[in-house]
Order: C-alpha cells, then sequence, then structure tokens
C-alpha cells in the first residue's frame, strides 16, 4: 500500500517500530492521530522526550524511578533484608500490586538463555552478590519465571549465593487461583501433590 | 499496577490513547523504548509533530498530501472525468494499490449513519455536488462499504446526482476471488448469482 505523503509515512514507520504493531495498525493510529490538534500532537511526543531525560534507573535495586534511589528502596518501612530477586521491572509492579510483599527488590534484567546468547555476565548478578556480602541479608527469593531459563538462572543464583549465610527462597508453584482442576497442566498439578500445604481455613 | 515514575506513567497515558492499545500494551512498549537513545526518541517524537504540520488534505479530492493538491488530482494523464467516491483516506490507498484505476478521487469522510449522529451535512458531499455540476464528469464510481450505512449512502448520493447526466455505478459485488464456495455467506453467494456475469477466459 503506498501512502501518498512522505511525512505520514515517516510517522508510520516509526510507530511500526514498535514491537507489536505493524504498517497497517500504525497508519490506522497514525490517520486518526491526524485529527488531533497540533497541540496535542505536541504533549504526545513530548511525553516520550521527556521520559527518557528524566526517567532514572535506581542505582540500588535497578527498578525505574523518578529520583536516583526508587521509592522502594528509599522507603524505610520496608524490610531491607529481604530481597526480592526479579527478571524485570514490570515484575515488580506486578508483586507490588499483590501488597503481600514488604522487602526489597533485585533486577536481574533477564535471565540466562544461552539460545539467546544472554550468560550471566550479561545480568545484575555481580550487584546481588555484593549486597548478599556486604548487606545484612536475611532471605532471598527468587522471583524469576517458571520456565526452563528460570530454573537455570535460579540453579545458577542459588550456587552463587549458597557460600553466604542466606535463607534462599522461590515463589510457590502449584494450581493458580481460579483454575478448574481438569484444565491444570500435569506439571503444576504434580508440583502441586508434592509442595501440598497444611490446610488452612481463611488462607 | 502502579507505575514507578511519573513520566513513565504520562508516556503510558498518551500512547494508550491511541485506539486499541492498552495501558498493559503501552507499558510494555514504553519500557522498551527506554533502550533507544535519546536521539532515536528524538526521531521518534518529530516524526509526529512534523507530519501534523506538513500534512495537507487535497483541496480536490480530500487525500492527504504533502502538497496543496494530491499527486493523483495533480496527474494529467488520469481521467478526470471518472470520479470514485470513497469514505475514507485508506480507501485510496487499497484502491491505488490494485493498479486497476486510472480516474479521480472523491472523499466523502464517512458514511451515512443515523446510529452515531451521522447525517450527509456532516459529510463531503456538497463539493461532489459541485463537480457534477460544473466539471465535464462521464461516470461517478461508489466505492463505500458493503454495510447498510453504506448502502443508505450510495442511495443518498444517486437520489443527488441523478439531475445530472451520469453514469453511477458501484463496486461489483461477489464471492471474493480465494473463497472457497461452502464458506461464503449466504447474502453475498445469492448476489453472485442474480450478477452472474459470461465467463472469460484469463478474466
Amino acid at each position: 500500500m503506498k501512502i501518498p505523503s512522505k511525512h505520514i509515512e515517516e510517522a508510520v514507520e516509526q510507530l511500526s517500530s514498535l514491537p507489536g504493531i505493524g504498517k497497517r495498525t500504525a497508519l490506522r493510529l497514525v490517520l486518526q492521530m491526524l485529527n488531533r490538534s497540533e497541540e496535542e500532537i505536541q504533549q504526545f511526543s513530548e511525553a516520550f522526550v521527556r521520559m527518557k531525560k528524566e526517567v532514572k534507573k535506581c542505582t540500588s535495586c535497578g527498578n525505574i524511578s523518578d529520583l536516583d534511589v526508587c521509592e522502594i528502596c528509599s522507603n524505610s518501612n520496608r524490610d531491607h533484608g529481604l530481597i526480592c530477586v526479579v527478571e524485570d521491572i514490570r515484575d515488580i509492579m506486578a508483586l507490588e500490586s499483590t501488597g503481600y510483599y514488604k522487602g526489597i527488590y533485585h533486577v536481574l534484567g533477564g535471565v540466562i538463555s544461552p539460545m539467546d546468547g544472554i550468560g550471566p555476565k550479561d545480568l545484575n548478578i555481580g550487584t546481588l552478590l555484593d549486597k548478599a556480602r556486604d548487606q545484612n541479608l536475611s532471605e532471598v527469593i527468587f522471583a524469576l519465571s517458571a520456565t526452563m531459563e528460570g530454573d537455570t538462572t535460579n540453579f545458577y543464583l542459588f550456587k552463587k549465593l549458597s557460600p553466604f549465610n542466606l535463607k534462599i527462597t522461590c515463589l510457590s508453584r502449584g494450581v493458580a487461583v481460579g483454575t478448574e482442576l481438569q484444565y491444570a497442566d500435569e506439571l503444576t498439578l504434580g508440583r502441586s501433590i508434592i509442595n501440598r500445604q497444611p490446610f488452612q481455613l481463611n488462607a
């Protein structure tokens, strides 16, 4: 499909450079944007430039933040002896939205994945070991994806962290809340039998 | 899900203002964009501002263009006595990509749709009638959506155009190329029997 304007074509090009947005979708969005006022477009554009300029990585955990140290790391009410290791910033948001976690985080920036050429050196592992050595940690929680790559990374981290006197835990795995048993996959179901827990009222 | 940065939140807000992009998708895209260089983000942003500033509506047909009169309307090799009426700019692109049409276009900007509060006055109909009156047209082709709204609009335009001495046609409807007959809907199949055409080799 030939676009009759170079400028539209460029906007489509830019928008479709985002993962998961194809040229057709981008064209639809761009033509919709053309109906907006110049001021609205300006606001749209500036949001991204400002974001890139202002957003920082927390120097302690790797979370995104408007400050040098993120709100979680600078909150003295949280347990700084408890570190939850996650792959990505979005995992922090997901865990935070549960409201159940009161410790701090450490963002790895991915998982070990030889297929994608990602080794331990590409991840934020050194600083985690520094924290284990220098800070007074009581527990490290592995909260990585329940995939082979996640398990590999868990195993690697476990090996590296075991010299330190630390409790090492990982998220429980089992049947998801709201799942009908017959639709749970067998691996998950198998694990949930092995790791069965004492029944609690109101749990 | 609470986003730990006001600036990220604003970028997400802007991106999810586009139709069909939800907050979660927007967040994924914005976090991906954070990995780009400041220069790339600048380019991204500028593309939209420039588009809004530079792109014009063709004063003759309503197509988008970088010039005051679009490439199609200013092309003297095209048949200016043949006008194809379309709803939207994208329909022009679709028809142009077939390579079969050699006339010019007229963009209505929608179809008559009382449910959405769109009446004849909201559409670009007056200028079409002006063209029928003032220019030496031989044929007007209706290329609107094959929906009830499209049909209503066709009917309205037909009534308005019939005083002028014009050939009025519309796109043929029938079984789409590549469709297995059993999967064609009955209305389409019915029409394709009524409007059956002389068989041609190499058609």
